[in-house]
């Protein structure tokens, strides 16, 4: 085994470790934590917009905002007033569980109920990093093109719900929702597909009413 | 410097060593190399596409087709009956300077003028790795949102050109031009920009005619 190969061996051994921490801290304290995962610019954060306006009534919602630098996506969820922790992490490509776990501290988690975690737009490195979560929700947009399932499998592989964003602009591009779909299904049969419009709202409803039933405790 | 820095010194050294290697052979060649680097569905292969019809009279062109597995954008350009090869990384997030030197031996230098390399659907790995192209070409698009440049700086700051794709969903989106264009002349004073449709061909005359300019030996 060569040193690159050993060294990557090593760092995702200790992820792994260090996110069952994690996942052990969260699961005592009954709070879900969202990895949210996906190409820049899908709309993770608008969606996360979405969600805090239509379940932050129900549930105590937490935010961490990964990005490579500036906390222009936490700026933008400002205004619900919910803690909000934002990790920069200064070129690095993805999140992993070291990070998370240096920022639980800064949650009560007592008085939380879910954890979403925006990871940095980036659909292939993310994608090795267990953070420790409850589940992964991947999204994807329309027009990102509808070959991004058989283009960057892991991620769908993985997923344990998919969200098809900005489904309003379908008409304005060639995306076809017959090849999305084929190519998803071979990757991953059974895993629930949403397809939504943040902007417009459409398939929003059915989208948080699954949501809301898979964060209960 | 604990392990994990000293390897990834190590890799972009010997990365930076290869990358010359292949510079100073294409340049024998007389062979312009293109770092095409972008988000997943940016509009890449379209561009490649446009590219091929207009510029394949003037110039003799290659194409390296990086992917993360399929050879999906290969067959979109297959058409044009030029030299391609695929490099899939099997789930490497970037292209690095020894995959290029590796396939350099599948073309005919002596018959090519340009080789185009579409690098991995990414906006953050890819920028560490010098290929040894000539220069680098950065693809972003309207629906990615205007704040990338902000957010994914180190591929703005590096880009020798800027091509914003997919400006026919400029009224479909809150896409803002003004904050986009501000935020890149902050990283990035002097870079060209490019404002093109793919799909609708609005500012590709003016973009061939800046790329055929700089293709020529």
């Amino acid at each position: 085994m060569n040193m690159e190969i050993k060294v990557m061996k090593n760092i995702l051994d200790r992820n792994q470790n260090k996110a069952n921490e994690v996942r052990k801290i969260l699961k005592e304290k009954n709070v879900k934590m969202i990895n949210l995962i996906s190409s820049p610019g899908a709309g993770k954060t608008t969606l996360l917009e979405r969600i805090c306006e239509r379940l932050s009534g129900e549930f105590r919602v937490g935010v961490i905002e990964g990005d490579v630098t500036t906390d222009r996506d936490a700026q933008r969820l400002k205004r619900f007033e919910i803690p909000i922790v934002v990790i920069n992490t200064e070129g690095g490509c993805h999140l992993d569980s070291h990070s998370i776990y240096k920022v639980l501290d800064c949650f009560n988690l007592d008085n939380l109920d879910v954890l979403f975690v925006e990871n940095v737009g980036n659909l292939v490195c993310p994608t090795a990093f267990d953070l420790g979560e409850s589940f992964r929700l991947a999204v994807v947009s329309v027009p990102e093109g509808d070959d991004k399932p058989a283009k960057y499998p892991m991620l769908f592989r993985q997923a344990n719900v998919v969200v098809l964003n900005k489904t309003d602009l379908l008409h304005h591009t060639n995306f076809s929702l017959k090849n999305f779909t084929y190519d998803l299904r071979k990757i991953n049969p059974s895993v629930p597909l949403f397809r939504i419009s943040c902007t417009e709202g459409d398939g929003l409803e059915e989208f948080m009413n699954w949501l809301s039933k898979h964060l209960k405790p």
